[in-house]
């Protein structure tokens, strides 16, 4: 092998940058990504125990905090970075950005990395549709947004075109967050119902869904505005020190999260002692556990947003973009024509710097 | 704003493929590539107690493991991913892949995504140096490498240009590495002698480096190999079950680890009790702890590789990268007119399946 003139290859680890995802969404619709997502997410809930889960790792800093969300099975390792910095916004910046990376477990290649930022919020709305054809009444038509930022259009259209969803009663503390949202929604069916107070806004509804962001340990739902068969869909609840359910919303009817040691430290229910009853959602999907029992019952999703939904993510992501032919290829690892010559890498002018006549002798002691 | 037909930015994020890295060398020549990473590693080290340290998650399979390995002081935070896959170079890949990521703490945007399989073998042998200079006799000049594998060029380079080491008696219990090792240092001033066992290399060595891959606790370096005022720098022996050292090699001198909670579960010192005494090298590094006290004194760096070499490996990576001009902007991160219209990276084109007249209507409750 010349491994002094080869230049070297790379192992082939594909790219999706946000563009890419969009341009995944546009070509087959957020109709039909919405139900994929929601059909990749259910089964990969449906074989829970196959999983190797970990907690998410945390690194907390003044303004933030930053973590890496790994999560396996026998076949593909999937991992998250994601930041939550309130104060980014002030700088033009996102509260939350990520991205993610799929990687082989038998050989431990990365076969994608990707963009997380679009995908989240894609992934997590379609988390909550598929919480709510389990535990909201079939006839659900009318859901309160309460928080109108960067999540609340892919929760209005998930819920739109996957449940059936006709009419959205919206709030925002930020008039303008309201204005952007009924903007973005103005070319779907969906009746939008600007409302003056977040009370205003549950008024009537079948499902109130909360993705406020900023505000710690805030008061958003209370019980006041939660009336016999609401589900309750709690989305900006998830880190430690910020809810946004009044703890006697928690106590109303059966809570279901996704993941119960990481929602009991950043979940609504962090609020809860730790013998407060819920249910993993997985158990309602896979039948061993009950859901909605009755039609007047209340039901609250504390959703959080956990790993494998990153991983069902990535998995769909990569189909779609293999199916497509969308994204690019990244040379992240080199490939060797000889995996023990990783030096050959550098080609030939690394050591010029000290070339001399080689001076080798072999030496055969016994 | 028009939100319909902004094409969207991306947040600035650079990216450094293996191909980046070696320009990056070859450019700057691998003496001052090492010594950079030498004293860009020791200044980190002796600012220990600055970062926020974690042991690497592991998610390990039949074939191997995938780790992730983050670590942060108040301004910047990394991770690495890194695979072990003993049975790779079979399907002719490497054994170990990686990659990294560089990010602001202030607003976990991620500036930089970097390949770190050839630069973890140059921040490997330059943390082998660091150590070195710290324990190793001043006046050594001859060093026995033991395993001939992908890490053994870099080894041999940073001892010789950094240290001061000018012979290398070799060692591999494949002909085909030690040849291939041989020829990749044909251009420099080292003396390489081919030995033909690990005692015959070992014999009148100052040093005795071991980089041996494939082997789970192997005992290659024994008590009768070991003479008064050696140091031994041991490599290989870096994850659970993977050792290269005997018990009494241990016992000969006093052993440095970089991290004792990390190094008592992967080093060679797992063989130990838990309570048998090692020291970390930071403490020697800022004078709180001794290193070698006199010259008949055995020595051993039981070196298993912590995130924090990664941390500086990256840093001092990307101000080459910045200073050279090298390296291509990755658009992993969209950048938002609107922090809050995330939904703006779908363009146009994402609602259309449903597109209808708008029906929205105001409503005014109290």
């Amino acid at each position: 092998m010349n491994y002094l003139t080869t230049q070297p290859a790379h192992i082939h680890t594909a790219f999706l940058s946000p563009q890419h995802v969009a341009e995944i969404v546009q070509t087959r619709g957020l109709p039909a990504i919405f139900a994929g997502l929601v059909e990749a997410i259910r089964a990969d809930f449906l074989r829970w125990p196959e999983f190797d889960k970990t907690a998410r790792v945390a690194s907390h800093s003044a303004n933030g905090v930053i973590e890496l969300m790994p999560i396996a099975d026998a076949k593909t390792y999937t991992f998250k970075y994601v930041n939550g910095h309130p104060g980014n916004t002030q700088r033009g910046l996102s509260t939350v950005m990520a991205f993610g990376v799929l990687a082989d477990v038998d050989t431990g290649t990365p076969l994608l990395v990707s963009e997380l930022t679009l995908t989240t919020a894609l992934r997590t709305a379609a988390t909550s549709v598929m919480a709510a054809q389990a535990l909201a009444r079939p006839d659900s038509r009318v859901m309160a947004l309460i928080g109108n930022g960067s999540q609340s259009e892919f929760q209005a259209l998930a819920f739109h075109h996957v449940l059936g969803i006709e009419e959205l009663r919206l709030y925002d503390i930020d008039e303008a967050a309201t204005a952007k949202l009924m903007r973005n929604l103005a070319g779907t069916s969906l009746r939008l119902v600007k409302c003056s107070s977040a009370a205003d806004a549950a008024r009537g509804a079948d499902i109130i869904t909360t993705v406020t962001a900023d505000k710690s340990q805030a008061t958003i739902i209370t019980p006041g505005m939660v009336q016999p068969g609401m589900h309750i869909n709690g989305v900006g609840g998830d880190c430690p020190s910020k809810t946004e359910l009044h703890a006697d919303v928690l106590r109303a009817g059966p809570v279901f999260v996704e993941y119960a040691p990481q929602s009991r430290v950043e979940g609504d229910v962090q609020q809860m002692a730790a013998d407060f009853p819920v249910t993993e959602l997985w158990q309602v999907l896979n039948g061993t556990a009950m859901g909605r029992s009755a039609d007047e019952q209340v039901t609250v999703f504390d959703s959080v947003g956990f790993a494998l939904e990153d991983y069902s993510a990535l998995r769909f992501m990569r189909e779609q973009a293999l199916a497509l032919g969308i994204g690019e290829p990244l040379p992240l690892i080199p490939a060797l024509a000889d995996p023990k010559d990783l030096f050959s890498v550098l080609g030939t002018a690394a050591p010029v710097a000290n070339r001399q006549a080689p001076v080798a002798r072999e030496n055969h002691h016994a």
